[in-house]
């Protein structure tokens, strides 16, 4: 791979994920702002990219960290140099728990920080017992940030609002090497609402249940130091809401299709297209063309991808081919099918598991048509499930 | 993950993907067992498991080779000592035909065989070019088995049935290097029609098309030595036609949720569920509980997955919770949720892609309860799209 590097975009075999590396710095930089205008700290997902090379950019623009969903993630992302993480899920085997420890005692000296989600008396008292166990032989004494993840509509994980959140929160505090650090209000189900009025009256309950729960917690004497949250589609109702100190927004760097799908709310940052699977037309007949790339080389849990078209009479529909394969028809109003070996370029529906399906992304500078191959981008968390 | 060998099955840690070994063998020789009765030979499509393990052992059990669809596929499998691949799919870049030409001439010191199909005149001028083009350097002489595909309904890739298979065949014995080896007609959308009476009248229209196109064929005094094709869902029918000579069928070896939604024909072989994805429950509440395993561990493309049920009590059923998450509510009937740190076993929609997933899967022996590791299988072709 690394001898694509200063090689033409169009030496790229397909299919192949590629990078718009101006594009996703432009993206980078806007949320950067975005974050800093609206005094709240960034914390992006790296479920998205699974990059620590990404990682450290981001970090290095701004982020106080990253979050993760699994504890692998996290090992990957410190083994590449990544220091403040935050698994903002929740986890409960003993085996998982003695690594997420581990790793608490690795980020010592390097001076960095983890932090977890809990939403159960038991799963805290597991969590304890893991931070506990590998503790006397190791030597270094470790905590970890816990934050108590709170369902505000996603009915997913999380404890539900008001006292059950407080008797979670008097839990951990009995345990030492737990840090009590806030709440975490992720609406997940928010994110795609389409309306922009209808991810503001998500987010509204949203931030209305965990004030209610943040008041009985504090009422107890127990400090709730911080909120955090929010993705790509609701980021702007969580900064301005003056209850989130920070957003856990992943999918602006690459942005791709269904999130392209919402209608944008006043004021709301705009990010571009980042993220492209390159593929090549392989077979032509009298009403379609069909290109190498199907549901493995992209995910389509959000949609199938589009076609990113360079003029308006090029545009195309991609139907679903299978595994392997992709069908290709004229859009309304067009009738030019591509020739055989014609290369293509597709914005996926989802972008996470999208970058899950490939080891490396191919980063291109100067566009897609006369850009240049700068850098290959490990995806250092692939398939880390664990 | 080798430390897992001769461990139970309770120490593999979620989300995994695991082979039932006991299972997966009762498959390999029911399949090897209809075909032999039926005299034709398989072929199993690798693209399934993309393992050079399972490929070998598919061979040994009287296998005569293996399917895949990519170049990249065939250099893992050939790589691991698999010496017999049929390319199904069309290949159109030049820097791969020159791929798939070095692999015939890796092929011929060791007495293997490579194949390809084609759907177009110009695919063969390339096909043909890219074989010709490395041969002086090498000194090694090789050709390569051509199948013409021919669209039997599926109206993705192939040629139409009739004359415009015709031209094709005379254009490959123009090259010498190209080895006109018969016709593929493989009908992916029967597969997963649910009546034996919507797949039956399917691949009686195939068959009527591949036997008028071979009669032109071979009326311009070419021979026709094979017709392949089938999958797991019609292999009954090509193997009864006398027309089939080979069977492709590949996801009898694990048999996934969607297959096993398929109505089966009078003395249709029967298969058992083999591959599984492990989980554990990391969060309950009032209605629901959930599992870590969401879509970045089974492919969701046919379907979501199915939670085995090892009694009728205990059914549950299974919705998406997104990338890392699966929602699990009690069947109709069933009130009984799991518990914190509950292990389940989840039968895919889809074992192709779903495999594409994992880096390996864990070959258990003796059951899902009291079963021990037995080995570990590789994903050697994983992510091999180009």
């Amino acid at each position: 791979m690394n001898d694509l590097i200063g090689h033409s975009v169009n030496t790229i075999d397909t299919p192949a994920l590629v990078l718009d590396l101006d594009a996703m710095e432009r993206n980078l930089h806007t949320m950067a702002a975005f974050a800093t205008q609206h005094h709240v700290m960034l914390r992006p997902h790296a479920k998205m990219h699974k990059s620590a090379e990404l990682a450290k950019l981001q970090m290095a623009a701004g982020a106080v960290g990253v979050c993760v969903q699994k504890t692998s993630e996290a090992e990957a992302l410190v083994a590449g140099g990544v220091h403040n993480i935050f698994i903002t899920n929740e986890v409960i085997a003993p085996s998982k728990l003695a690594r997420v420890a581990a790793l608490t005692r690795v980020l010592v000296p390097v001076g960095g920080k983890l932090a977890i989600c809990v939403d159960s008396i038991e799963g805290i008292r597991r969590l304890a017992i893991g931070m506990n166990e590998g503790r006397p032989s190791s030597g270094v004494t470790s905590s970890i940030d816990v934050f108590i993840e709170i369902n505000v509509g996603q009915n997913r994980c999380g404890v539900e609002p008001g006292n059950p959140a407080v008797a979670l929160a008097i839990e951990i505090r009995k345990h030492p090497a737990l840090n009590f650090a806030g709440l975490q209000a992720y609406h997940g189900k928010a994110q795609h609402l389409r309306s922009p009025d209808e991810r503001r009256d998500a987010i509204l309950g949203a931030i209305m249940a965990v004030q209610q729960t943040r008041a009985l917690i504090e009422a107890e004497g127990i400090k709730v130091a911080l909120v955090t949250g929010a993705g790509t589609g609701t980021a702007p109702l969580e900064a301005a809401s003056k209850l989130y100190g920070e957003l856990q927004a992943g999918s602006y760097l690459f942005m791709d299709a269904d999130y392209a799908a919402n209608l944008p709310a006043v004021g709301q940052p705009r990010f571009q297209h980042a993220l492209f699977v390159k593929t090549q037309v392989i077979s032509v007949h009298a009403g379609h063309a069909v290109c190498d790339a199907g549901h493995k080389s992209h995910a389509i849990d959000s949609g199938l991808p589009k076609v990113h078209a360079f003029s308006s009479r090029s545009e195309l529909e991609y139907s679903n081919g299978g595994d392997e394969h992709g069908i290709l028809t004229p859009a309304a109003g067009c009738t030019r099918l591509p020739s055989l070996g014609s290369m293509l370029w597709l914005i996926p529906g989802h972008c996470d598991p999208t970058v899950n399906l490939h080891q490396v992304m191919i980063g291109v500078r100067g566009g897609l048509i006369e850009g240049v191959v700068e850098r290959i981008i490990k995806v250092d968390a692939r398939g880390a499930l664990t």
